[in-house]
């Protein structure tokens, strides 16, 4: 019943042209972007009728602005391109501007999603971005789970990892639980800011302790990242309403509780971290100041830190007393790092003198950049190792 | 040391302006799209300067060739814009071309991988689609976990359901292993095939048990969806070469003790499934056929049914001696599955003809349309009822 190889390949030509859906071939033939040459990056887009192509790409943002575009040039077959120089070791975004209209580069399959935007993704190779590269080192399991909240009275999703080994030990491990920002959801710090690969690569390396890594939604009015809720595929809004209300933080200890029963976890403060950036660095702030037993070491990413003046919530009221207690307590590290350019630098200073004021022990690291996802994936990989020792 | 209320204002708009990276608003003001009001949807995009827009949707694809495109209008404010009515319930993909530039629809955040392509998608609400939504049900979990393979002599990913309640119970549970197609990974049938949504829906409604579901990477390649691996953010082309080298047949009882080795599942046929869709009934033919006491539930949707003629791998010989085993072995469920217009359906038709021969007990169903992920939804959805009862 076999048939003859001539026929069968041109039914293989035709899988490879039929076997998925919307294959689009043109404008892919012999075009490569990026193409990475160290650390100068390519780019290249197929538009012979555009008038104007730009890039916007991350390494040109400036805060408080859209990102810097660039001009690309045109060459006789109609094919735009640019090179970049230079560029650090990291993961960079962008996206093309053809005539005004936002483009992603067709011949980039690597995109993420920032908030409302998609853009196309690169890595530049390099020391500062080894761990962030999927390595051949043991990797962790990464789960999208459901909680129930009685509090917010409704099912919840979490991304958590375990770390390698966790399946087939009977071994108990530390948890930190890692928040994103304002922008943010349960996929954020996996998807932008690569912790899965940071805590893989520093656990091959020694530099940490294999850990579990809860990563709840910290938004009231999502259950879930968009399109994953039961309120479908809604346009995507930036979140503020919900910020302020003190319930994320009056119920986190749901998710404690949830990680505690459900996974083999050493349930003591010693073995407990909770780390944040923006959004998530103010909600690590109130809830290890509200819970001030719970945590032993505090991670600040770009914080936001202090509440609206008129908000109620009893869970930013005296602040100053709760940080006493917390002192008092010995937690183990109080992290906060940021940017010298970022918008919210002077309300951290704000925030260190009053932790100084009261002679509160913190590490301070002020980084280059602004409020960006690059720095607060060098955040994650420097503090995850002084984690748990 | 609370901050007024109104710098606070400031701040927070600040805030939503610069959380993230690249946020992008230009473009965004009013325009809704995709616009879906019942079976109608309108498409917008502003694209004041182009000279010509048009849509790609799967909705207006025929086999083997691009999807159809449609002429947009433009208005007077640059907005461009078209509606497509009576779509039938189901997920849609597209994407619009721009003076024949492949766009993103910026307004619709919702993307979808299909091998190389990235495309908007969508959903229409209906009868036919009520399985593919997040509905508010028990949620199962789904999990990214790597195992070893001894015969591939490395690490390799799998994507792996567990229903509502596993964690929490002591209950063991039957498995599917479901296999994706040439063109697609080990997320294929989460993000295309909306398994989970299916899943969680069908046994919500009681009409599935709850169930294991085990997902690999098809391919011998590869050892994980594209940029999950070590090779990085490679450019994706179809992977043909080693479809047909035996290996992964040959190898995929690591799979399955795997999961019996790390799950609470049945360990017997009767509790044990196979499917796959294209090259993943492929696959499942000829594991099952070569492991014929293996799987009781046996699902190949528009399949590929025959092996090259010079393939030399001991798995696909003397087929018929094989699966003459396999009948007697009282399998409980052998489900092919093809569209009318599908490229395969002659392929197909002369295996049910070499089954019919040696009445070789099946079940067929012929739907409409070709080789779609459409098709594969449906399929899934109706295969999972029959199993395990």
């Amino acid at each position: 019943m076999k048939i003859k190889s001539t026929l069968f390949t041109l039914l293989l030509g035709s899988i490879v042209l039929n076997a998925q859906e919307n294959l689009d071939f043109s404008g892919k033939k012999n075009i490569v972007s990026p193409e990475i040459k160290g650390k100068n990056i390519t780019f290249r887009l197929l538009a012979p009728n555009a008038k104007n192509v730009k890039i916007q790409g991350n390494w040109s943002s400036n805060i408080g602005m859209e990102p810097g575009s660039v001009d690309l040039q045109k060459d006789k077959d109609g094919i735009w391109s640019l090179t970049e120089n230079n560029l650090n070791p990291d993961i960079y975004t962008y996206s093309f501007l053809v005539d005004g209209v936002k483009v992603n580069d067709p011949n980039n399959s690597y995109q993420v999603r920032d908030v409302s935007s998609v853009m196309n993704m690169f890595l530049v190779d390099g020391k500062q971005s080894e761990n962030y590269k999927v390595q051949n080192v043991p990797h962790g399991t990464v789960s999208k789970r459901w909680y129930t909240s009685k509090g917010f009275q409704e099912d919840r999703r979490l991304t958590i990892y375990t770390p390698p080994g966790y399946e087939n030990s009977k071994e108990k491990y530390p948890v930190l639980y890692l928040l994103h920002g304002m922008g943010g959801d349960e996929e954020a710090w996996m998807t932008l800011g690569r912790a899965s690969q940071i805590l893989d690569n520093l656990i091959a390396q020694g530099k940490a302790k294999p850990m579990i890594v809860v990563m709840p939604n910290g938004h009231t009015s999502n259950t879930a990242a968009p399109g994953e809720s039961s309120k479908g595929f809604y346009p995507i809004v930036m979140q503020t309403p919900d910020i302020f209300s003190g319930d994320m933080e009056t119920y986190f200890k749901e998710i404690i509780n949830f990680t505690e029963a459900n996974y083999r976890v050493k349930a003591d403060a010693k073995n407990r971290a909770i780390a944040g950036l923006s959004m998530g660095g103010f909600h690590s702030l109130y809830i290890s100041a509200n819970q001030p037993k719970t945590f032993d070491y505090i991670g600040l990413f770009s914080p936001a830190t202090m509440p609206l003046e008129d908000k109620q919530s009893p869970i930013y009221n005296n602040l100053n007393d709760k940080l006493k207690i917390q002192q008092k307590n010995t937690y183990k590290l109080y992290w906060i790092a940021i940017g010298k350019t970022d918008f919210l630098y002077k309300m951290v200073e704000d925030y260190r003198h009053q932790l100084d004021e009261i002679n509160f022990n913190y590490k301070y690291i002020e980084s280059e950049g602004g409020h960006t996802w690059s720095n607060w994936r060098t955040y994650l990989n420097s503090f995850i190792p002084q984690l748990f020792n």
